[in-house]
């Protein structure tokens, strides 16, 4: 059975490192729409987005957000994690099919309330870093091996 | 017909302020699961959740990140807008079935670039302050009044 699993605090290095990739579909652009309310055109309508200067319909930058959050809470530290902060730059524009590949690297650790500082790196296929960012978040002070929940089942469309 | 407005970057002022709400129900927490991949039982796992620290199942903090770039591209500046940053504080859980609501409000322009700066304060529906942040985008220049495309239907289950 997949088992979800965690870094506690005290396991956890500065140096350490994580990484976590999703490939960006159409479906997840129209997920992340129906989920936030952002229905902007050059997210979802090709010959809207054709007459803006990215040319084709790109991802919403906040999808990359929620790719690192993802990072995070699933790779490091994983399950348990108290997430406090997240600051992120837009750098380049993730385009529909684009892979993008979250790398985590803990910079610092601050032990009396068990903070853990990140940086968080996003680069498409090409290695194009497109979104760079900062996370602070609390560790978590138990482990946990827990049974991995299945990812919803969601059908887009009528 | 419904339509989405933009404030291009001569006509947002210093303080000029916009609103955003969204009611997050369980399946948003399912459906920003499958967006990003995060499927941590805290989220998603009512019995799992009643055994920490949250004592029910809390929504994705990056779910309020993604309601902030949404009030963002829908309200103020609305479509055009190029994202170029966003740092966020998360201080307090947003659990099910609360109603979030995005105060923005422009604390900064920079003439050269069409740059905007935006003070971001999410409350719940007990005016309880859950996540802190500052947008930086780029305003649009041009005056866009287009169709507003509807939410894609999404359905979740088999």
């Amino acid at each position: 059975m997949p088992t979800l699993r965690n870094y506690t605090y005290d396991e956890i290095t500065v140096g350490q490192t994580a990484t976590y990739s999703k490939l960006i579909e159409e479906r997840d652009v129209q997920l992340f729409a129906a989920v936030s309310g952002d229905v902007n055109p050059v997210h979802l309508d090709p010959a809207f987005a054709a007459t803006t200067q990215f040319e084709s319909c790109i991802a919403h930058g906040m999808l990359s957000g929620a790719v690192i959050s993802a990072a995070i809470a699933m790779e490091l530290p994983g399950p348990g994690t108290i997430y406090l902060g997240q600051s992120m730059r837009f750098r380049l524009p993730v385009r529909l099919d684009d892979t993008i590949t979250v790398n985590l690297e803990v910079i610092d650790k601050k032990d009396k309330r068990g903070f853990v500082t990140l940086d968080c790196n996003v680069f498409n296929q090409d290695d194009q870093l497109v979104v760079t960012g900062t996370a602070e978040v609390m560790a978590p002070r138990e482990k946990l091996v827990i049974e991995r929940p299945c990812l919803p089942a969601v059908r887009i469309g009528d």
